[in-house]
């Protein structure tokens, strides 16, 4: 890594200034094949302040077309602002099918100053490198091509360019302090990058590109930016194998086990109701207070009842500090996407409580039986969903998930009830009768779904709902129950 | 207004509770009704701080399906570090066809807040005023159900509630400093927002509702809610009539008239090319450094040289400083809502540069020409893209605006060079060739754009493009100098 650093020997002006030529030649016409071929290509681009970065990427992307491309430079936001997970804002800006994002530092940045700054704790750094090791290798299953490059500079050289913008009246207010911090901080900024990088090389490896010599590290840049498309080109869109990592998980009982027949008195029903809704709304200022996020995911059969369900649990809630995502087919920016793009873009703010009526269980439910990915995809999305819940509860989420749960006789009866009643009619459609056909299908990859990602952290909730009264108050009582223990968490550890 | 305000009378508890039940079972059936015509809902609702607008909106929602309303609370962000038009938070919150948002306030409090702290100039005040005015029309004008909503109470009653908010460790938090200065402001805000509410009552007229008795707030927002549906309903949707406000003009030729002649010579581009890259680099630091927004639109006929000429532009700037946004058809999401939404959502922050490969004039030349929206839509559109890039130039942004322009005999031999080139090959299509074939009406729905929306401050530049590099000499040319030009009148107001 840096510390065996070796600085590239001159070279002669002419001969590179060739080389360049001749791979932006190559990159543009990648452009149309990479479109035609519906790849997404993601390069990260990390380094020292002053090393060039912004500079590297104009040459890469002088000639290429610029509705091809997108260069996105995340801030870092000090962790007492941010109000969203670690990898949100990288999340939120991969780059569609057939286009190329630049990240203009990212990731390694972020989590780097943030540990050096002591605003991170050691073990959040492990989960951070963690992620971003799940987060690589997720886009690379999905087909994402990842380029990792570090533009290097020795402490010399950044202070001479340090100094140099400064004296620049045009250019001096673009030395920021944090700039000025690592150039003190140097020597470890320099063990730090070298551990991240060790740490995060097995799945996709970093290039380190020596910033001292421009021209060699556009040639260096393109050169493999250009293998790796052609490269892939080559190969056809990578679709990762499925595998399975340990994570610690709760038994869960198979949907033929459940027992439908609890139900709730009429009088039990008003009385819980209210007491379970005066208690949430409660909870929720606190949870706005205290900034903790809340993400409660709704699946179920169709009529089961997951409207009134959700609407019961929203009631209390105050209106600003909450929002209801129906989750439909998705659109066409969307399924160019890496499939858990639509879901991490519609993430709560701290403090706020997002429901999601359907979710990315979707990969391993419709998905999977009607085609709409392949074998590998959804036998990945397991493992890859466990990963993301697990990132998302990492963050200080509560995340709950409830599988909303009736018989095939009560789901005939209510599609019968829909039909036959004109203000319910358009709550009932042609592919409700035809998903109803594939019952056991679903029923089977329900069960595997529960069985595999009901995790300690993000469990699975079966609600029994042939009496829909019974149904929400018990979805009520765990919100409020978990919401009470994820309260009480947080006051401990503020108050010791 | 305010000042004549009556408080309600007393009314009988049971009765009013039987009739918000009544208006609740109208406003359940209407959700399905309004989905089905498609019409899109905005509700504003300003009043007091502690005035009780939060439960307000959770009184009136709370029998309706989560998923068919957002609430969404714009934080009044200061002067000093908005990023984005005035307008920009309410105009990128607009709902979708068939659904519902609740703006927990929005543009009034924004601008009277501002207009009190002394954060805004008069004559800024004056213009935001304005720009609500048009904006509120071309909501109402593109088929949107707008309801604008006061929830008053006296400043007695503001006292007790901030003071029993403040006793309450659950809420305390809730009472912001901005309440308590708005309390010890009470007289000048009543007096402001009366004001405000009478210059932005023609178009859409504002409700005041009496927030000391809440159960009769909710029946009467109820009330006004469900009545409004029910007339739109009645009626279909609305469809604004055309009508032209006086903006300054500068006058157009007619395509017909423009000389395609002018070409430069290879040594000139050259040279010319470099100076005034160089010159655009180091605008773009002050840009960036000043904080100035620049928009950039091209429009132009197929195979005119768009690409090329954007790159030229794009080259010189910093990477991380712009973005170009190719605008294809809309997506679902984008239709769905008002034409300008996608615009409005795609603007840069301030001190970024932005460049649209096509525009908003895409509504008065190809929605005009192959019938997808109604005549009146396309007629109406001249006067509402003006009034957007007045609220866009008010806000400060450089706006230009480019026609790319070739003769017919050019485009066809280039169409041919692309149709016998082979890496050329995609870049032509049958809708390239149909859209050919319509060359006179576009030329005649052009000459007409030209003629309606060269504005003083939004100026068309029609760039000759026969000879695609002294385009790109000229286009690149204007950029410069009007960023000079921006520049010096930022450094004149800012240093005198």
């Amino acid at each position: 890594m840096l510390k065996d650093f070796k600085p590239n020997e001159p070279e002669k002006k002419e001969a590179l200034k060739a080389e360049i030529k001749e791979l932006r030649g190559r990159l543009c016409a990648q452009q149309q094949q990479l479109r035609e071929a519906k790849l997404p290509v993601l390069i990260l681009l990390e380094g020292w302040a002053a090393a060039g970065k912004g500079s590297l990427i104009k040459e890469i992307i002088s000639e290429i077309d610029p509705r091809f491309y997108n260069v996105v430079s995340p801030a870092v936001i000090p962790e007492s602002e941010s109000r969203y997970p670690f990898l949100y804002p990288y999340a939120s800006a991969i780059p569609e099918n057939g286009k190329l994002i630049f990240l203009d530092s990212g990731w390694m940045e972020s989590a780097v100053c943030k540990t050096l700054q002591l605003e991170i704790s050691k073990e959040e750094y492990k989960r951070r490198i963690r992620s971003v090791n799940e987060f690589e290798r997720q886009l690379r299953d999905g087909g994402y091509l990842l380029l990792k490059i570090f533009l290097h500079i020795d402490e010399e050289e950044q202070f001479k360019r340090l100094k140099s913008l400064s004296e620049n009246v045009y250019t001096e207010w673009r030395v920021t302090p944090a700039d000025l911090w690592q150039h003190r901080e140097y020597k470890n900024f320099l063990r730090t990058y070298d551990e991240f990088m060790e740490a995060t090389n097995d799945t996709i490896p970093w290039h380190i590109l020596d910033g001292h010599r421009k021209k060699v590290a556009v040639r260096d840049a393109l050169k493999l930016l250009v293998n790796m498309i052609d490269e892939a080109l080559a190969k056809g869109r990578y679709v990762g194998e499925p595998f399975e990592e340990k994570f610690p998980l709760i038994k869960m009982p198979k949907l033929a086990e459940v027992d439908l027949s609890p139900t709730i008195s009429d009088k039990d029903y008003k009385k819980e109701l209210k007491d379970l809704q005066n208690r949430l709304s409660i909870l929720h200022n606190i949870i706005y207070w205290k900034k903790i996020p809340v993400i409660i995911g709704y699946e179920g059969w169709d009529a089961a009842g997951k409207g009134g369900n959700i609407r019961r649990v929203a009631y209390p809630l105050d209106p600003r500090g909450f929002d209801v995502h129906p989750i439909a087919s998705p659109e066409p920016h969307e399924l160019n996407r890496q499939f858990l793009w639509r879901f991490w873009t519609r993430l709560p703010r701290s403090g706020h409580i997002c429901i999601f009526d359907r979710t990315w269980y979707g990969r391993v439910m419709v998905e999977r039986l009607e085609g709409f990915c392949s074998e590998k995809d959804w036998k990945r999305a397991y493992n890859e969903i466990n990963e993301f819940e697990r990132q998302l509860t990492d963050w200080g989420a509560v995340l709950l998930k409830f599988w909303i749960h009736i018989d095939s006789d009560t789901q005939l009866a209510r599609f019968n009830d829909r039909q036959n009643t004109p203000e319910k009619q358009w709550k009932i459609t042609d592919e409700d009768w035809r998903n109803r056909e594939k019952w056991p299908q679903y029923e089977e990859a329900v069960d595997e779904m529960l069985k595999k990602t009901s995790t300690e952290n993000a469990p699975w909730f079966i609600i029994e709902s042939n009496d829909k009264k019974y149904a929400r108050i018990k979805a009520l009582k765990i919100v409020v129950e978990e919401l009470e223990k994820a309260c009480e968490n947080h006051f401990k550890r503020e108050f010791g």
